[in-house]
């Protein structure tokens, strides 16, 4: 086996944990020195290829790689860049494996989710037609945890935690100022297509009874008389409701609960987001006092709260990544296969791209609750495992010490610019 | 000294720390068996004891009671109940008075802001004149950090690490993004009067150039083309801008940016909320991408993220209130002043209610920097020593633990209901 350089790049929206993939992909690849050479990291994902912009991460130190493993974000910057397909835009495609032939790279481990795993095959496929073969391995990573046949997916646990947690905050909250103030909290999460990262904020309910007392699911058509009656009876039977709202909740036609068309000011239509819009129904209707929270990127960001259980997967397809790219395997994904005692585990399987590009893997409705405000035992066994541990950060001054990364680039091997 | 039970009340906004107070005056009470008797907490705070609905804390074990100090939000339940001056209803602090009496309670501490120390004074004041003189000894509380005489407030430093966090974490998150995507990220916190939270969210920038780059502040008067001004050259500097913006930041003629008037589809009028408010004048003037977020209850809940200062010094000044009560003080509070060394160090001394009560500390000038965009050196250094240390509460299953109370209630003596 002739020794090859690598490259990886995180695609899409970063993660609490991906850095903790790139720690598995480097700290693994530097252990198999004789086969791989240098990895190089897309400087802004994908564009840092077809720009010929490749961080060098021989040049950081091995505790700066060991400290990807805390650290949040995308360390080496991502991107919202699809490529087209090759018919549209083979340029991109041709330009990708130039690249690759330039810097002598043999494996190609693309962090992200379905579209890039849609890449991934593409890349793969391609350069074996031009004559340049890439072992291409996708490493999953999504807050979304919508890939399928993986059991869950880097990134979503520690979103999930998140969640959970803040909603049983928030809920204690409300619940010791109910009888003389706010009486609805909202927390609006993530998930415009599924309801994974809302129904994951029903783990904070201990017991029967407890916060949240209502999850609103994109899967789940939104009935506004229903959902107010619900609303009323919790608040008169606990004094206080919380409720999760994905922000893809919608209604029966289809039409988001965000997009309620709310005009500003100046009479331009604002996205009104799920949380506003269902306290001014609940504010209107039942003359509640109610508080509302949009977490937004706190909640993907949050690796000072991240699921231990969630660090230790996603540097483990890292890892596993390097370890099929040496085994020869190409257009693959290391998966995360859950084992079938009663007690939780985990281990790492290899998935076919060809499976996995494209396909989006919804929240199975046995899932949810009857009744659609809740998830069910089998959803709480599900979700329960992919938030344990706790595995903190240094901290230094109070404030969480992340990596620092160098950045230094590789010289440029190519002539031509390519524009992105 | 003859034994007397005790009376203690959570008052106002919850914070994650404000139990660890109630663990300080219960824990030490417990330790003076002597002189002290039971202790009894409001339901509810000061409602509860007008409503003679006092819980027996002496019901719950020695462990509840300590967990009570890693347990966010008011366990016995808080008010927004402002008690009305002695002229406009006496009667209210006739009653309390009496239900002090039937239940033998010679000591109160109420735990709360500007508004309970007032309360805590009055008290004082008038059971004396009464014949039955209570020893009222007011605990600070407030993530407002407004209370005079005290180098800061037991709360705040919680939700300033919360906040530095949480815009340190968020901004990277963009950061990795922007070239591509997302460019301005607005986090909203709370300080409707003072940019005490909105100024701590400067000490996620650990070098400079770092962000958040831009904080509003309500002291600083909002100008909207010198702020467009500031965000763009963030954005041609850094790549992206990270603003953490105080939900009182206003115009110079104090009309706040949340009160932007926008109008619901249904012609409501919704307040705005300052982040929405920016992100749409970003986005219209300068066209960049952004995303913004409201941490609303979850910022002043974060037990998760607490700051191990905070704790320690939350629950010393529940244990000198009491240490006060039994010294025979009356109408103090304990204060924490911080040490003139160059090494953060703090102690408790005794203020006097007479200069707290309805008194606001607001920030001082030099704490923000000349432009009115961040923090100062000095303001720096007076946040800083505030969120040191991390104090995690313990898991289960991935969700933190918290205190769960009986709150047995003590059998009422009084025959007369008080309608609150």
């Amino acid at each position: 086996m002739a020794k090859k350089n690598a490259f990886y790049a995180q695609s899409g929206g970063v993660t609490a944990v991906i850095n903790a993939s790139a720690c598995g992909v480097i700290e693994t690849a530097r252990q198999h020195k004789k086969h791989i050479g240098k990895v190089f990291a897309g400087h802004n994902g994908i564009v840092g290829a077809l720009r010929e912009e490749l961080i060098d991460t021989s040049k950081e130190s091995a505790k700066t790689i060991a400290a990807l493993k805390h650290t949040p974000s995308g360390a080496f910057g991502s991107c919202r860049y699809k490529l087209k397909s090759l018919e549209q835009n083979r340029a991109e495609y041709e330009r990708l494996i130039e690249v690759f032939k330039a810097h002598n790279i043999g494996y190609f481990f693309y962090n992200g989710g379905g579209d890039s795993a849609d890449t991934c095959l593409k890349i793969s496929q391609l350069s074996e037609t031009m004559g340049y073969p890439i072992q291409a391995i996708h490493v999953p990573k999504t807050v979304d945890n919508d890939l399928p046949l993986t059991d869950n997916c880097p990134g979503f646990g520690s979103v999930a935690k998140y969640v959970a947690v803040s909603i049983k905050e928030a809920a204690m909250d409300v619940a010791s100022m109910c009888d003389s103030s706010t009486k609805v909290f909202i927390l609006e999460v993530m998930g415009r297509h599924a309801g994974w990262i809302a129904g994951a904020g029903g783990l904070a309910a201990e017991s029967e009874g407890e916060a949240p007392h209502i999850i609103l699911f994109p899967e789940v058509a939104f009935n506004q008389e229903k959902f107010l009656r619900k609303v009323k009876s919790t608040v008169r039977k606990h004094g206080f409701c919380a409720i999760v709202a994905s922000e893809g909740a919608r209604y029966k036609d289809g039409r988001f609960l965000a997009d309620s068309g709310s005009v500003d000011a100046f009479g331009h239509t604002q996205l009104g987001g799920v949380a506003p819009t269902l306290a001014n129904m609940i504010k209107s209707e039942l003359g509640y006092k109610y508080h509302w929270a949009l977490a937004d990127y706190l909640q993907r960001a949050a690796r000072h709260i991240a699921s231990g259980t969630d660090v230790e997967q996603a540097y483990a397809v890292g890892q596993a990544a390097v370890e099929m790219a040496l085994a020869g395997k190409n257009a693959v994904m290391p998966a995360i296969v859950r084992g079938k005692g009663k007690r939780y585990s985990w281990s790492i399987e290899e998935a076919p791209l060809e499976q996995i590009a494209n396909v989006e893997k919804m929240m199975p409705r046995d899932y949810i609750s009857r009744d659609g405000f809740g998830i069910t035992e089998k959803g709480r066994a599900y979700f329960e495992p992919l938030i344990q541990g706790e595995d903190y950060p240094p901290y230094k001054n109070g404030i969480p010490q992340y990596a620092r990364l160098k950045k230094v680039m590789a010289e440029k091997k190519l002539k031509k610019n390519f524009r992105v």
